[in-house]
């Protein structure tokens, strides 16, 4: 028997999910199994990959949204809270795809509403230029990048909005599985800039809930 | 001739700083004489330790209001914009007040408030939760730590404000001047927390004025 | 022809046990075929996967009493010595199983008593709080987390009993294989704190026997 | 005004200590004051080299029994519990004592007694042979090594007594400041081992008095 | 048409080797076609796994004698001089045995005697104190560990002999594939080992033959 | 005696130099002696700092023309070749400029002419656009940067011509004292971009003449 | 849609190429597709392993060239520009042959010239030797290698040519997928030395294509 | 009082040393106090620093032969054995000088002959090959590198020798401190390469000696 923290949402803002990385497709059949009926809680799985999502029961699974790219399902449906604002997701290249996913489906999740901009890296910096504006509509900005991380520091120079780094595992070599990516966000010469860890849109997603949902909070 | 990057300001909302770690006496002296006399353009200058500062020529020196504990100097005053919103800077430890207070200093030089709430490390665990309806008062969270960063995920945990952590190189070992605080936090257990670079109190401060400021930038 | 050291029992109350990750299935078809005439001699196999214990010999095998969540089995029984005490075995998440599991199974083969208690992560603060009587009622604890291995400062903050901390290899990116659970445990702010190697729930028990069995061997 | 954690010694069984490392002399000069006539309470302070005591106030100084090879310093002298146990502290070499100190000097602050057993590195295998039963004779073994960590590994599979490890930072060179000796006491081909931050003498005598006193708390 | 180094063994006394790991079976039918007509040049191929000896072209394979455990071959015969000595081959436990006999099977195709004497790892110091004057009857001692690697400064502080460590990638976590046990050999107490790559049996084994014949190629 | 390479200029079109770092006042002395009448042999001197540099025997220091802000020095002069072309050195900030200058004064030392930029990083990116014309005058680009190391990716998608990356140690914490500039060059999402170690502006400069001078020596 | 950096050659005299490693067949698919119709535009494809180019659509993988080995593959031909020199492919061994062919593909698709030499690693070093006329009668010199990189030093001590390492994944142990070779040839002890990524023959190419295309631009 | 191990040279061949680097100049007053009078047993100190020597109780100080480039010392004279070989150690650097100095003082200690060739790094080729044949009239080659290392892999080419290779800390960025050149050692493309701990020129000296004499104690 799973013991779920099921205050966090009226704690926290954001309520648990399931992370299926490390747990068997077993483990995930008796989660779902607790969860299903419990049919006002949607619930967000992620990093769950296609070969253990076709090894669950096909009865649960066949309760879940899923969305391979991404990796990520839906159980139960979606928050349907009223987002107080917009975030766009943007992303150096066609390989960082999965990940941005990964932070729209969260977002679509916790009833928030996100734009894709994929391609804007600054190895052809007139992209990020031509859409400048349009990324500026938005409150919050998700930029993922691996390799270098370089769109970074390059979108937080040219934007007031708050910036949450992802770094990706995109590259080879010394991109070190993201790594790279990561510090040179971490180090980044423009200001302010805030980063999550490797590949984890999820986060991402989350804090921009945290900045859009968070800080109204506070009567003034 | 240094060149300064005077439309930061109003492209991103926060002005240039002067990180002074890797530059001479010599160079600072040059870069304060530039700026000294445009009155109307306050600058911050970061990680000035006493050693640097004593070494700068005396009649310059006395235009800077300087912070021993933060490193931190003010060059024409500060900005008095009508900060929106109210942070608070909370420590695992004593050992954390340097880094601190440049998030403190960065703040009031962004004409932001901050408040500084020290010592609620989760070795005693009392002492955070004792303090957390106060902490939940602001509407961002700073939070430092160093050895284990351990703090950040109890107080996301139990908080809906947006928390930026900042790991600090407080420790010894596999500390590793901040590196394992940093891991941990971006490594957290509770979802959406976001981090800067190591000691980066400059840049947390400037984060939390990107989300206090930078949203609330978007006509809705 | 394997050579045993069949003295260690004896030496220091711990017996060779058998790990099999780098072993082929006909390296511990010998070693099993060595071993199971010797009855009076329980033995553990660690770190034995499903599928090598699929290529054993199918005869041999079946003398094993194998344990898939845990890659253990047991040869030849468990000991049954009268243990002096019990150990709580406390996970910070469902994904730290495997290896609570591995620690469990090697306190029965040692003849103590272990107690599971799983999902006490500090994301959800109050789970750890709510049964922190029932943990304090062992007289050792084995605490086991992966990402930031947070878990292991606060429940040393709230406890006087021995804590041996297992970082796990549960998480991605930045957790680097469970690296920053076991540095952050290591670098724990809460005094008194010791760990094994990361997935080491073998070792934790090994070190739970010691505590429980080797101090008392001393006449005061 | 500095947070204490004043309740720790009633919660944990061990009071709550002063890290200088990262403290200025005049924060340490607060912190005394602070605790200073509070002479029921005998505080800690640990790795406080020689020049910074050589900065503290002298009135305040004067009230410090300080340890020079050590680094440590007791305030309102030590506490007087009965230990129920003694702590055998062997060294590989005499690079090693510095830290063998400061885990001598916790253990004499907590009120337990410990015995200092240097030179015993297995380079030469008959020193820690020819004093094996002296050891034994201890309920509780702290093993501090430099370079290799060797000393660990041999030591273990001679006893069953609790093993706590203490990497040193001793060597050049790959020794890495300690990182080789922690790894290769993590790594130990014997079983039960537990292991501490490198250099953390403090740490390993905390847990040894976790050991001593935790275990015994339980009734049975 | 690949280029082979003929006349390296006249030059150091060691003939050019066929390191397989990142060659395709294609190259290896190639490099096989060009030498096997040279039935005058032994040659030894390193790290042929058995999927690869599998994916060979029959015909081929059909002239090499393998051996599967240490992932070598050998190529029209071995080279039948007549060894100055012999080589003891040591190793900690039963999961150094691949690399271990890839040394063995070394020496073999140099024309040298290696004895193998298995699992005197230190755990059990008097496995390695039993067979110590065997050991010594040799005149090299290859010594093998992977985890702590700590026998080869056990044996080091026990003979008088050359001590050539090979760490091998045995163990998990912080063992990180041999470089704890790598690091621990180079950091030795113990002076005068020298160390080879990680898993590096064939080096060890031309190492002792430098040892066993280019010293005696000096005229005294 | 030291034994230079007297033909390395004949050979490959680079004289040899003096890397001074590792090199006590003492030694350099003796190397100042053996090539100061050596009038025809100009030398560069590099990594030689103020404080050694006021230890050289001064009758020998007056020799040299020293050059504290670059660490550099010239012994015989500089010389006179006429450079085939210009190199632009452009830097990402202040911080950068003695790695820059070491760059500028070994093509002074070469006989090649090299133009300063300064202050051109992309937190600021109008800087950079600002000069890009400037910049593409010349025939090879030699780029500095610590931090994020992000300029580098920005300039080479923004000209044709060679792109030298120059990692510097400006910065802290996961700057890891330049590796991260270092990797997120090699990493770059720019196609052709080559790169020198940390602070290495004397490489690069010797770069930039390969590229000048080595190129045109092949009849066509 | 993916969008391209069509207008990158006219910047950069580099077009866009495809780099597959991270997307998937359907991803690929997609972007064959957009640029098949496109036939003036020759677009190369890198890291494309051979199971993935089996599993794109059949009528998309028929408008490809591909080349296994070096896991490239041509669309819509190569570019038919006049090249204006010829680039020597030096590699240290055998195992050196794929990311070589990288670099040859590459240069092709630039409609540059390249020639391969492979087999000059510095354990034989005649080889070099005997081949050095051969190579410099080219004007660039790409030279790649594992292990321990040491052919970079050698080879850029005997010629005047650009020298550009490519360090490869090739080895074990401390080879570490090629981070030994990279930071070998980084901290060359010969001058002038520049580097790409690990594995990275697409970028030493694209580099050669600046020095060879790149420098000619200017006027002089 | 400090336990030596007096029996290590009848036991192994060697002396105990002393290594100095982590010892207070008290305790090294007690440890020469200790052994001044036993004036039959010659006694070697290695990393004594200039400041350290000067700190010593000068009465003891003046029975030491204080040699400041290598930091060591010999008490007690050296030992007089009649040394089976000689010792060839070569140098790629003038910086490598201190630690060859360390490696020929170890000798001189041993009572083994060893000759300094230094200045031979493969940057200039022709330096290595013009000595080879003097360096081969040796039985053993100590050989010391920074930077790359790549030296090791040129000279164990050449020779079959027994080649035991010492990595040196010069160097700077990702020479890390001497990381690069051990791992590009043990990496090395030539066979039968040997290597010790980084700046280990005493451990090379024991090797040496090892071979010289540990192998001619075999009765054959």
């Amino acid at each position: 028997m799973i013991k779920f923290d099921h205050t966090r949402k009226a704690r926290i803002g954001l309520p648990e999910s399931v992370f299926c990385e490390h747990k068997s497709a077993a483990m995930l059949d008796e989660i779902i199994t607790q969860l299903v009926e419990d049919t006002a809680r949607p619930t967000l799985f992620t990093r769950l990959d296609a070969a253990k999502f076709a090894a669950l029961d096909p009865a649960l699974a066949a309760r879940l949204d899923y969305h391979p790219l991404s990796r990520t399902a839906f159980l139960n449906g979606v928050h349907d809270d009223q987002g107080p604002g917009r975030v766009a997701i943007i992303t150096a290249g066609t390989s960082d795809l999965p990940v941005a996913w990964e932070a729209l489906r969260t977002l679509e999740h916790l009833g928030l509403q996100g734009t894709l901009i994929p391609d804007v890296g600054v190895a052809g910096l007139w992209r990020l230029q031509e859409r400048l504006e349009e990324i500026n509509a938005h409150q919050v900005i998700i930029a993922l990048a691996g390799m270098d991380g370089a769109m970074i520091s390059v979108i937080a120079g040219l934007t007031s909005r708050p910036v949450i780094g992802v770094p990706t595992s995109v590259g080879y070599g010394v991109s070190a599985q993201g790594l790279t990516a990561l510090n040179s966000m971490l180090a980044s010469c423009s200001p302010g800039v805030v980063v999550v860890n490797i590949d984890n849109g999820y986060g991402a997603a989350c804090a921009a809930s945290r900045v859009l949902r968070g800080v109204r909070h506070v009567p003034e």
